[in-house]
C-alpha cells in the first residue's frame, strides 16, 4: 500500500449551496495528483468514530451531479475537539497514513482545524492542515467573501424582491427573519433587487447595529405612514442597545452547541415577537412575519453561478497551492480595494491562525445607522456575487 | 366615446407567482378586440373606492415583464361583498359603462364574483361576469388544478429536497409548516422531487386526514429510529380528532378575515409547538420547525414553466370564451380521467355557480392514510405540473 500520499477530506458546520463544489474540486485535482482520497462521514465527528469512506471510486459523471447538490455530501458537525478528541483524532489518521486534511468549513471548523494543526505540532506528527472556506454568513477575516455566501444572498434577495411585490398587493407590514448571529451581510442582501425607494425592505436590521425596541418601531410607523406599506429584513442576532440579544431575551429556553453559539434559527420567536409589538403598540392591522429558516442555505436551484464556480475553484487551488506550500493554511478570495460592480476573483492564501474562530464584521461603508439601510457601497459590493440568472420584475402601481 | 367595449379586470385574494400571467392574456386579447380596458385596484375594493387605471397604454414589453413579476399587479383585496357593497359596485360600473368584468381569483373571489353576478341579474344590468381562476391551494372544484399550484408546488419540492440534504448532513427532526387552510395538495407536493424512501420528507399531514398528537408523534419516532433523521411536512390546516385545527387550540388569539378564514400564515407559533412536543415527548435534541410563510405564493424566480404557460393561456382562452358565449361563466382546466407523468392540458368552461366558495380536496387514492405519506398516483398527478427546469441532485451516502 503506497502511503505517502493519502489524503482526508470533511466538512465541517452548516452547510451551504455550494459547499460540494469545493469537494468536486479537491477530488478531482487530488485525484489527478494520483492520491488515496478519504471522507469522514460527519466532519471531524467521522474521524474519532472511524467512518471513513474512500472517494476515489465515485464516476466523474456522479461527481457532476454530486456538485450541484445543496448540503454537505459528507455529512456535517458542530463538535470542537479538545485535547482527548485530538487524541483519538490521531490515532485514527496514523492507521490510515494521513499526511493531509483538507477541512471545508467556517469560522468554527478553521478554529477546530486550528486546534487540531496546533496539536500535531505538539506531537510532531506531520499533518498538513487546510482550511476551505464555506460560510453563507460571510464573516471570515481576510476574505472578500467566502463561498456559499452568494447563493445565500441570491436566495435572501428573490425571496425578498416576491414578498415586496406581494405586500405591495396586500399592503401591511411584513418582518422577515434572516439567518446572520453575528454579521449582517445576509440581511442586508434582501435588498440587491430593489428598484426603487418605495420597494422593500424598506429597513434593515443587522447585528452590528443594536437598536431599541422604539428605534424599531418608529423606523416601521415612518414608512408605513408614507408608502401604507413596510417591509423590513431583521437579522435573527439582532441586540437591543446594552448588546443583548432580542431572541435571548425573549425565549425561555436556550439551546447552545459547542462553539458556545446560541440557537437562533428553526424557530418562529423572535418574529412572531416583534408582529406583537408591532400590533399592539403601531395598531396596524395586517402584520405578518416570516423566519427564512434552513432553505437560506440549501434551497434547491437558487444556487448562484458565481458562487457554484468560485466554490469549485476554490476546491481546485487549494489541492494546488498544498503542493507549492507544505505548511498548514487556508484558502480564500481577495478583499477588493475598491468595491464597484465589475468584480473579479483573485485567490490568496492565509495562515490558518489569522482566520481561525475569527468573526468579519460588515463594514461600516456599508450600511447607514441613521436610516438602517443599505450602502450602494454594499449593493457594489455584493451584486456581482449572486449572478445574473434572476428574472427581472416590473409594477404596474 | 364608444361605450360597448368597456372591460374590467380585477385580482383578488392571495396573490400567486402567475397571476399577472393571466392578467396579461387578458389584455393581449381584449386590446385585440378593441376594448376598452379598466383595471380596477385591489380587486372589488377599488370599484366602490373609484380606484381605476386605464390598461390599453402598457406596453407589450412592459407587459411581458410584468407577467413574469410575482404579486397581483393590481392589487388585491379580501373584500366580500355584501347588499350594499354592491349597490356602491354598479354605481361605479354604470358611470364607466362596464359590461364585462374578469375577476382573477380563487374560491372567494370566485363567490365575490357569483354575488356581484346575482345582484346584477336581479337588478337586470347586463354584466358578464368572468372568474379566471389562481390559488396556490389548488382547491377549485371541477379543474384538474389551478394557476398558480404548480409553481408554489415547485418551491416547495425545491426547498424539501433542499432540506433533505441539509438534514443528511446534521440530523435531526426538521418540521415545514407549508400553507393551505382546507386542502393537502401543496403540502403532498413537499414529496415530489423524493428520490428514495429514506428521503425526506418522510411524513406529511393534511388537513383532509386529522391525526392525534399522539399519532403524529409516533409517525416520527418510528422514521427517526430507521434513518436517524426525520423531516415531516405539516399543512398549516392540521387539525385533530374532533376536527379542530392545531392552530386554533394553542393560539391565544385569532385573526379573521371577511370570508372567516382563521389568519394561519406569517407566525412560527403551530411549528414552534410540534418542536416543543417532539423534544419533550420523544427526547429527540435537534429539533427545527421552518413556516415557510409567504415566498410559497411568491418567491421570484421559482415559477413552474407550466404553470405560466397554462395561466397566461387560462387569460386568453377566457376572452375567446367569452366572446362565444355572452353568459357569466369561470375558466378552467379539465379533470383527467387517468393520472399520468404524460399530462396535456385541456381549457373548459364552468357555470359560476358550480365553482363558487366550494372547496376541493385532495382525492382518497393521493393519500396513504396509514402510513401518512403521498401515493405514486399524487406523484403523477403533479409531477408535471411543477416544470422541468429543476437540477438533478445526489447523495455520496
Amino acid at each position: 500500500m503506497k502511503t505517502n500520499n493519502n489524503i482526508l477530506i470533511a466538512q465541517g458546520g452548516g452547510p451551504t449551496n455550494v459547499i460540494n463544489q469545493s469537494l468536486a474540486g479537491i477530488i478531482i485535482n487530488e485525484k489527478k495528483m494520483g492520491s488515496k482520497i478519504f471522507g469522514s462521514l460527519n466532519g471531524v465527528n467521522g474521524i474519532i468514530n472511524n467512518r471513513f469512506l474512500g472517494l476515489n471510486k465515485i464516476s466523474n459523471s456522479d461527481l457532476k451531479i454530486i456538485q450541484n447538490t445543496p448540503g454537505a455530501a459528507l455529512g456535517s458537525t458542530r463538535d470542537k475537539p479538545d485535547q482527548n478528541y485530538c487524541i483519538e483524532i490521531f490515532k485514527r489518521l496514523q492507521v490510515k497514513h494521513i499526511k493531509k486534511f483538507y477541512y471545508i468549513g467556517g469560522n468554527d471548523s478553521s478554529d477546530s482545524l486550528k486546534i487540531i494543526s496546533n496539536f500535531a505540532k505538539s506531537k510532531s506528527y506531520g499533518l498538513q492542515c487546510i482550511h476551505v472556506p464555506k460560510t453563507i454568513d460571510n464573516d471570515l477575516v481576510l476574505n472578500d467573501h467566502t463561498p456559499g455566501f452568494g447563493s445565500a444572498a441570491k436566495y435572501v434577495a428573490q425571496l425578498f424582491s416576491g414578498i415586496n411585490y406581494d405586500v405591495k398587493s396586500l399592503p401591511g407590514v411584513y418582518v422577515g427573519i434572516v439567518m446572520g448571529r453575528h454579521a449582517g451581510f445576509l440581511t442586508a442582501a434582501s435588498s440587491l433587487l430593489k428598484k426603487n425607494d418605495s420597494d422593500g425592505p424598506h429597513r434593515i436590521f443587522i447585528p452590528e447595529c443594536p437598536i431599541s425596541l422604539d428605534e424599531f418601531l418608529n423606523s416601521i410607523k415612518e414608512t408605513f405612514s408614507k408608502y401604507g406599506r413596510c417591509i423590513v429584513a431583521v437579522s435573527e442576532g439582532i441586540k437591543d442597545k446594552s448588546n443583548k440579544l432580542f431572541t435571548e431575551k425573549i425565549k425561555k429556553q436556550n439551546e447552545f452547541d459547542d462553539h458556545g453559539n446560541i440557537q437562533l434559527s428553526g424557530s418562529g420567536i423572535l418574529g412572531d415577537y416583534l408582529v406583537e409589538q408591532i400590533k399592539r403598540k403601531l395598531k396596524i392591522l395586517r402584520v405578518r412575519a416570516d423566519t427564512l429558516g434552513y432553505p437560506q442555505r440549501c434551497f434547491l436551484g437558487s444556487a448562484s453561478e458565481v458562487d457554484q464556480k468560485e466554490a469549485f475553484e476554490i476546491g481546485l487551488r487549494s489541492v494546488k497551492y498544498s503542493y507549492k506550500h507544505p505548511d498548514s493554511f487556508s484558502v480564500g478570495i481577495k478583499e477588493r480595494k475598491v468595491f464597484s460592480k465589475s468584480y473579479k476573483v483573485q485567490y490568496i492564501q492565509n495562515s490558518l491562525i489569522d482566520i481561525a474562530g475569527k468573526t468579519k464584521h460588515m463594514d461600516s461603508s456599508f450600511y447607514n445607522k441613521e436610516k438602517f439601510r443599505v450602502t450602494k457601497t454594499f449593493t457594489n459590493y455584493c451584486l456581482p456575487l449572486i449572478g445574473k440568472n434572476i428574472p427581472d420584475t416590473k409594477s404596474i402601481i
